[in-house]
């Protein structure tokens, strides 16, 4: 396996040991593991915090900080941490206002983010967990909840961050969290495939001459298999299915995450940009922001995502508060 | 080829209109394709300008903007921007108080600065250029000039650009930023290559169970070609070269920049800083700050380079400066 490192048992716990070596004047490392703030949030204030699974770059870690998560329960590569972790997280992230618990919408992180939300209400700590789903090809229009939770759930946890940064109330932040969710569409394509950093194993098959839109972040099957097409061509068919969907309709604001896969370039992003922007212009549709680069990777696959999300005044005020992470900043 | 490309003769042109358009509050497109700052320089104050070959990312349009270069003057993919446009670079950084031409020790990009340099001293233009150069295999102690510039430039050019922001003058510019590109060294490693954009050529040879320590940004050869190392392994014995060649003493401080070549995960830059850490305080060299990340890749390669870069008061107040650009910002 061409990776840098060590035992591959030991991946997790040593990534996150040079993380937050790294970044010690934002984050720690608690003794079992959690990636939690340096500096914990003021009390009195809802904490947010999520379990999950490893190898999706810079998430969560790198996204703990003022402004965003207070504590990021990481499991394995590619598997949810167990229930018990995510409860000694929602434990740690009560600063006595209630904790917001983000559960990405995957199987793994459904069951141990329900079993571990179960155990926190019955130790008394106040929590309210958030689904959050958005990947437009998992499961049709009018069963959104069923969909899989993917890049876009950026948006999402940004505003989480910001609202619980500002002091608001708990259901106040669940409310304003899950209305971002549900105005977040995304769909990605995958050029090739990512190499597991523990089994050594290439993670899928995929011709030297095509590619695939609609693919999951663990490889799961998409919608259209097929030659490779232009950078533009590329975009205007996955635009049209992620514009359509919600719908997105002219004269609204968006905000616009291009997120590469991992092995993806930035003069790629800049150049599905290009055409994006054209896109959207014709279309009559504002771009508010722009974020573009790695958000939620696939270790070192080729590809991207495209995700849009509605904003309104609230979620633009939210989107424009500052946060300081190690990987995301905003002044 | 597997990338998101249209025409690939137009990659270059292409990238530059989707990141100007992309990072419109921040850059601007010139009519010759300069990537200049929206709201140039304040009257009175050096400018800062790089001509340059493009495929080496966010290198450098994406450190346009305050605190950081005035004007980016990209050439094509791997090939050094030519003297008419770097001229034209020149002239557009000029605010009145001369230009700062930094200039990559690399033979294209020294042959065409030069020739620029030359143009603009004979246009009347105040310009001052410094050579920046760090990759310890490429010339021996004693030959430090003739080393390559690679990825320990961007301290350099960061000092550069808080100089120019704080109004010093050209002399005291170029005299601060020589002084951060003498105390840096560099070494980079390669697992596997990149794809050339353009010709959709790969780009060197390496076997499946071999890396080479020392290769250049564009596959030049290295110095060591062998067996797959651990992290921990690879990252002792390339501490140790960069350490020794300056050598960086017990009791100072360095700057730390672990360089991302394109398709290495931030997984693995944590597990390799991990080690670099525990080397560094056995050492006894105190981390003033840490950089992770892409800052110069060469397209999709898998290796990192270890730059460390020493720093007094002066350049740590400079590094500290605020600075917004689309990759690089500094509250």
């Amino acid at each position: 396996m061409k990776k840098f490192v060590n035992d591959p048992n030991n991946v997790v716990k040593e990534e996150l040991e040079g993380f937050t070596k790294a970044y010690s004047h934002i984050t720690a490392l608690t003794d079992d593991y959690l990636v939690v703030r340096k500096q914990p949030k003021e009390e009195g204030k809802v904490g947010i915090v999520i379990g999950h699974g490893v190898g999706h770059e810079p998430s969560i870690c790198g996204w703990v900080g003022k402004g965003f998560f207070d504590v990021d329960a990481a499991g394995e590569i590619f598997a949810c941490a167990p229930a018990d972790k995510i409860l000694s997280g929602i434990r740690a992230a009560d600063r006595g206002a209630g904790v917001l618990q983000i559960i990405a919408n995957h199987a793994g992180d459904v069951l141990n983010g329900n079993l571990a939300y179960e155990m926190a209400i019955a130790e008394g700590i106040k929590v309210e967990k958030v689904l959050l789903y958005d990947d437009i090809v998992t499961a049709p229009k009018g069963q959104e909840e069923n969909r899989r939770g993917v890049a876009g759930m950026f948006f999402a946890m940004k505003i989480a961050g910001a609202a619980a940064e500002r002091g608001w109330s708990l259901e106040e932040c669940a409310r304003v969290t899950r209305k971002a969710n549900a105005n977040t569409r995304t769909l990605g394509v995958a050029l090739s495939p990512p190499t597991h950093p523990v089994t050594g194993k290439v993670m899928f098959d995929l011709p030297d001459d095509e590619m695939e839109i609609g693919m999951g972040v663990h490889g799961e099957a998409g919608t259209y298999k097929g030659e490779m097409l232009s950078a533009d061509e590329t975009m205007e068919l996955m635009a049209k299915q992620v514009i359509e969907d919600k719908p997105f309709t002219p004269g609204e604001e968006v905000l616009v995450l291009l997120n590469g896969s991992g092995a993806t370039t930035l003069m790629e992003l800049h150049i599905l940009y290009r055409k994006l922007d054209q896109i959207l212009a014709e279309t009559g549709i504002k771009v508010y922001d722009v974020l573009l680069g790695e958000f939620i990777t696939t270790q070192e696959m080729k590809g991207f995502s495209l995700s849009l999300c509605s904003v309104d005044d609230e979620i633009k005020s939210l989107w424009d508060d500052p946060c300081e992470t190690a990987y995301f900043t905003k002044a």
